[in-house]
């Protein structure tokens, strides 16, 4: 099977490679060359365009950053659209909203393409593994043409509808409550260190007790290192809070929390942390109130 | 080892009756009667006063609602203080901030008592298990003495420093975050709903997923059995909460995530769910939206 990947950055990166592994003829595209190079000399081929790296290929995996530039890497000049085998299925993991999603299926089916919308879940060391979990939506026909990409890229693929949107919306709710969670996080742990706290043993009690989230258990030791190298990016968060305070307000429904901790995640971009480690919001609750932190 | 404890309440009873499982002879005080004298017949004997139930006793432990509480059944008229055995050690376990806890253990120990801050953590089943969490500070001396009712009582016991205090302030960090992971959850799962998704497969899916809690994992099932029974009420958030909002500002400390789980849990309360379990701040969403959920 012919595949080509588009956008090769940490998660994009990791996708190619697993699926070379897994046997499949891998293309890959980025904008930035010497990713690109780098990719062909370890894995498969590169190609100097979206249209290029998809010349001939049955499956498209887009895994750009946002609605835009999936549209842009689809049908704009030199897209991938314009070079795919006919038939072919577009698997889409860039993080959109729900309506979003469905437009690029319809555009895409237009053209007489496949779509599943199939937004990913589990951080670059899961993506170099081939482990990730998609939350995935699409016609049976998309679901079953995708399986060979889906099984090389995925250890867990939810089937989570016949309409594209669905698998969008579910990765949206996951987003509101990560988001959440790690602003928690940092208030909580600043708000600790701020009590006179032993944060390290807060980390220990907290991730033993009912206040633990997956979040506050994955992100607080970047805190208590002192290392904020972006494994996500705060800007990751200021887009996604930002398409679910568009969403809710487009259904007309309140999301308070999410409303507070976009705050926090602008106020941290504000600051200049902006692609840093998304535990960066504690370094912002540190900062204003003149709290040292480690590192 | 003579033990009173005070407060037969889904948490006390447990505990109590843990306690005389474990071998000590316990006497169980609560303003309800009909609890007082099931706790008698079960498990061990019942007083009529916190003053009754205390004398002699070598420990007390004070499972009430809040500082107020504690300080009166402690201090007040036929309180325990006035019977216990000298030199005997209180072990505090409400959930206060924590200058009242070291306010306590000051007045206890100025009538020659030992004082454990012990905020508990845990659960009604693993109170009745004797399996609870406590996370203790007092000194050394305090914790010796109270180690028989600490290891009855609990399958972890943190010690966490020699103030009254920090017991009570790892306990109101835990709670900063668990009032805001039941909002959050409570926020996500309405908003799936309202994005038309399966709230079921969101519970299925989000549990495996990066943006898991435990409060999600706990409370939402109440949400998808529609069963509002309380095992932990909307009261308690309000209150834990409003502490820690209390102190936050007494530390001119921001807790924008805080503050804003609070203003849904009061919203809930002032909606009339107040003694309601607190995974009705989910009802709150959806009936502030219209929303049809389980039940």
């Amino acid at each position: 099977m012919q595949v080509a990947v588009i956008g090769l950055g940490s998660m994009g990166f990791g996708m190619a490679s697993s699926l070379a592994r897994a046997g499949l003829a891998v293309t890959g595209f980025d904008v930035r060359r010497e990713i690109v190079a780098r990719f062909a000399a370890e894995h498969g081929k590169g190609a100097a365009s979206p249209g290029a790296a998809a010349a001939g290929a049955d499956a498209v995996v887009t895994v750009v950053v946002n609605a835009d530039q999936t549209n842009e890497v689809l049908f704009g000049a030199n897209g991938a659209a314009s070079a795919m085998a006919p038939g072919a299925v577009i698997v889409s993991c860039a993080t959109m909203a729900p309506e979003r999603a469905r437009a690029l299926a319809k555009a895409a089916e237009a053209l007489g393409f496949l779509y599943v919308d199939a937004p990913i879940s589990g951080g670059a060391i899961r993506a170099a593994e081939g482990t990730l979990t998609v939350l995935a939506s699409g016609s049976p026909a998309a679901m079953t043409k995708a399986e060979p990409v889906l099984g090389g890229m995925a250890a867990k693929v939810y089937r989570l509808g016949d309409e594209p949107g669905i698998g969008a919306s579910f990765k949206m709710v996951n987003q509101l409550l990560a988001g959440v969670h790690i602003a928690a996080a940092s208030e909580a742990i600043v708000f600790a260190k701020r009590l006179g706290l032993d944060i390290a043993k807060v980390y220990e009690v907290i991730t033993a007790s009912a206040g633990n989230s997956w979040m506050f258990e994955n992100r607080v030791p970047h805190v208590l290192k002192g290392d904020y190298a972006p494994r996500s990016a705060v800007e990751i968060f200021t887009k996604d809070l930002g398409i679910i305070e568009d969403m809710a307000r487009s259904h007309t429904f309140a999301t308070p929390l999410a409303a507070a901790a976009l705050q926090m995640f602008l106020m941290t971009a504000e600051a200049g942390m902006g692609k840093d480690d998304d535990a960066s919001v504690a370094r912002l609750y540190a900062q204003i109130a003149g709290i040292e932190l480690p590192g």
